[in-house]
């Protein structure tokens, strides 16, 4: 049977569990305040041409928003996000068990625009019971979005204007960052992301990591004490260097792209023959998650060779089904899927 | 240097680490829904002979103990718990963050006694003004202790009459649980904890794992749908069969204990040459964490060879610390500590 | 000026105040423990015809709601709600400052359908990631709606057996509760309402009271323990005869239907002014809530006479105006405004 | 019977009974944006000599100390209060549920001393795991304190240096406080309260009003969309004049400290008969709450005649008893009370 459910079905790119073997007996303090992980910190900082960053590491997505969310905003504010963000969908309420509302924006492709964020915020603020409702305190977006889709250079240039001129921050979810970095056609380099967000995180579970988010803060005046926040929530690993190993490593000689094209090169390979075959793409994604419309019969039959997700409802005749590759997807893997078309 | 300061500072077994090694490409679905984390739910359920228990996995300690407090209270009660216990101290409020009170009853060397918990609840209920005022939802206790200290099986029989008493469960912090279970002297088996608590967790982070708490779940009607809950927590890991492998490790062979009586023995090892250097105890502990009362200037000289833990504020002659050995400390390392004394 | 912004414009109904000064030295335990309190609750029981509800009175509409949700939720639940439900709009996110999300339906006229409630609670199961999600733990209507509009008995029975069905419980914000009950063609009485609901409010504030909202629970094991969660929101007046009183004199002699009949009538007549005039309702409502669809030009020349609620954003041509009445209204001041037009 | 159970058994002072009906029928915009509360604040301000003071006007104690520590606190701070302060015993766990903390610190007779809060913040950072611990982040006081005693205008001063110093706000709790500004030998006036205290709040329940307390913000830059807050605790009145008028009533002609004086005449008047007659006090207290320690027999004698509140658990021979007068208070009540002793 073949997989492609989603790109955290391995463990960790060999590398990453042979420096963890390499250093398993040494003894470091805890809590991230061993060397190694200064070091991650210092390759990362230098990976996003942000010296003046704070870098820490927590270990899953949910985890990460919950805390640099309820850390950024007041009492008495929401976070902005997309109607399809993962923080309203699929984090069981982790926002709200904080005490936030998630506002919601429209989404095109999993995307938000500045234009109905400056709307939103203007429109609030017309209103004249607006002190009676939950106040719009930062934007929330990821990249690539739930739909694999990417955010221009330009586009995020304009989310970055919208947000300060309303002086609201704007966090960006890197989960598959690295998938966003490697893609064709991308215009937003490390550094770009670093320039134009307050706080964003890089996403190591579904690049390489066994598991770890790093959260890269570049108004650190944004978060203060975040450690005990980090703690409070939940979210500071007791054996810290774990993150710092798996990061120094990703970010050493280029390992985090270079794995991640390797995702991207069968995702496309997956969409062009699926095309070939006359197929329609759902969403036009350049990373690693690829959404088709395929007839019924033929998720039925490929069911039987693969493993796949049905995205959203079952049609009548056809249906919205996601591939996801990793940077762990072997290529005569995706070869022999193809085969089965 | 040697170091003493906590049970945390090595990474893991080395046969965990080769486990993971060997599963590492394979491909599992997340979230725990392998077939190793399967097992190791199974392993556990036997080793506790409690075959109708429900078993989670999480990361850490904090983010356990919010997890399953949250998930055992309703919104008026509060969790009783030794004004010592971690999480009215070094949680850092994780517990009043899910708007949940920590109750706090007296604490004699880290444990707390049936008949305050009685008194407590009694005088409680005495007080007229009682609906004013926080409920005692629920009894934590942790096992061993923060000093150390062990509950006798008697102890715990009479925590649970009274718990059952006052229907309210009772819920075992065991993040240290395999150096209890490894103690000379003690007198409760995992089967007898799982009979007496509703709830309880094996430490896994503290004792050769990686990270890793094992939730053990003897009455699941009192936490349904506990699964979403871990997720809303940020609790739940991606992939979770790392969960489930170190986990499956450890209760093969035996391995959990076998190397939790190394880490006593070591600890046994250095309280017998303290006492015969003439030194006294903080408390009379029979687990891997060993309090003394040492002159300070001793302290200043034994912190040019070894790190350990100042225990509390510095005293004008002499003052309390604390020396944790664990599955990983080695003998020469203990024998090279005694002959600095 | 006449003013028809809102129907808590003016203080208590004056036989309310009389009742106040005339019990005003008499000295009675606090919270709700008076003979007054106690004798309100049971002429509230009999005019709902459930005998075995219990019923608590709390000071306004946000914190009743935030209370009352907060206890029927367990902590991975959310509440369904429709998009224009007050909770979702204009309680200053109080729903989930207490750890809950809302989960939105479509709305028509502000009222939610059995059909939408039932496709969600299914859908939601049916997408084999719900264990990622927020799970609907109850139903949250209001009647009548923020439209002014009502549901019939045969749609809140709809509403009960889906409920029923989903074994979630039904809780409905009556707010302006009197209003439906007075309003021509309502088919929904307070006993129909005790059937159908396990949870709902009587609103004083909009009614007659200087303030005051009776929560009656037609299911108590749903909410054990209440006076405590009342506390703990701070919903719980020091001196609670005064809600006691209040609803004494508004159940006694029709006090609640006489005054909200007036406020009725006076809105029918404007309405059909309006109509005469040749303008359109926005929404067709029964209650003392009416909605315009006047020409903005209009709309300025009234300003000048009157105040009222510009109902969201002014359009280019017309806008959306509410026009509210209540108990206070003066036949007088309808005839004023209707001369205006 | 007598009643001297609390102080708010009965309803309002009769002056503001009659400005609520003077003023009943008039039309006011809600939620505090009428006249008669801009003049209440115009005259706190006055009062309290703070020009740039912010006033608002809640409902009750236990919501209006919830809001405002909500409103101080950081995610990862908790509130210093005495053990025996109201927040840490009779509010049902209202901080806890917006997710803070109460760090208790020694009381002496319901006071604490500026020496330890500054050594409970010191203490804290020399402890090098603070980070993993609730921060102390404001200091909450209540004056008089439960115990009915009163802060000196050097002890005030000595608690406003220490918060100074180490960067927290200082909030008192002012439940009673026109008790403190009338009791003989006070030596705090509203100016110096408002001077020392960054936020404060002025009783009215319990002093002449029907409800309501007055929140004066002397820094209002650290309660940023206080509005909001308010709203989203439930706490925002909808006919907020209601307060206004109360506090307009209480604060013209001295009403609210010539009427406290009443009640402290009967607490002294009732504090001397008991010292004749040979009982003595539990706590030495100026204001209107009078703690003594009688025989259980004259307890259970007493308690034929009248209505007062045991405090704490009964002793074997004697307990402690609380006598509370208020502004309403009659002479020949505590008359015949002493007739009875």
């Amino acid at each position: 049977m073949l997989h492609f459910d989603c790109d955290y079905m391995e463990g960790a790119h060999p590398e990453i569990l042979r420096r963890l073997a390499e250093t398993n007996l040494e003894q470091t303090p805890g809590y991230g305040c061993d060397t190694y992980t200064e070091h991650a910190r210092e390759l990362i900082r230098r990976a996003c041409e942000a010296p003046g960053a704070e870098v820490y590491f927590l270990v899953g997505g949910t985890q990460t928003n919950a805390t640099v969310i309820d850390g950024l905003l007041r009492r008495h504010e929401g976070v902005l996000a997309a109607e399809s963000g993962h923080i309203n969908v699929h984090e069981a309420g982790a926002i709200e068990a904080a005490g936030h509302k998630v506002l919601t924006l429209p989404e095109y492709d999993g995307k938000v625009r500045a234009a109905d964020v400056g709307h939103y915020i203007e429109e609030f603020y017309r209103d004249e019971t607006w002190p009676h409702m939950v106040a719009p305190g930062m934007l929330y977006i990821s990249h690539p979005t739930e739909f694999g889709t990417l955010y221009s250079r330009s586009e995020l240039e304009e989310l970055h204007a919208v947000c300060r001129r309303h002086s609201i921050p704007l966090y960006l979810d890197g989960a598959r960052l690295s998938y966003a970095l490697a893609a064709e056609g991308n215009t937003l380099t490390l550094p770009d992301i670093a320039r134009l967000c307050d706080v964003f995180y890089i996403g190591g579970t579904k690049t390489g990591a066994l598991f770890g988010e790093a959260v890269v803060i570049t108004r650190p005046e944004l978060l203060p004490r975040f450690f005990t926040l980090v703690k409070q929530h939940g979210a500071l690993l007791a054996k810290g260097r774990l993150l710092g190993i798996q990061f120094e490593t990703l970010f050493t000689d280029g390992l985090y792209l270079r794995i991640a094209r390797r995702a991207i090169a069968a995702a496309m390979k997956l969409k062009e023959a699926m095309l070939a075959k006359g197929y329609r793409t759902h969403v036009d994604s350049p990373t690693n998650q690829q959404f088709f419309v395929l007839p019924n019969r033929e998720i039925d039959r490929l069911s039987r060779y693969a493993t796949f997700e049905l995205w959203g409802p079952r049609g009548e005749q056809e249906s919205i089904v996601r591939f996801v590759t990793s940077w762990a997807t072997e290529e005569r893997h995706v070869d022999e899927l193809i085969g089965r078309l």
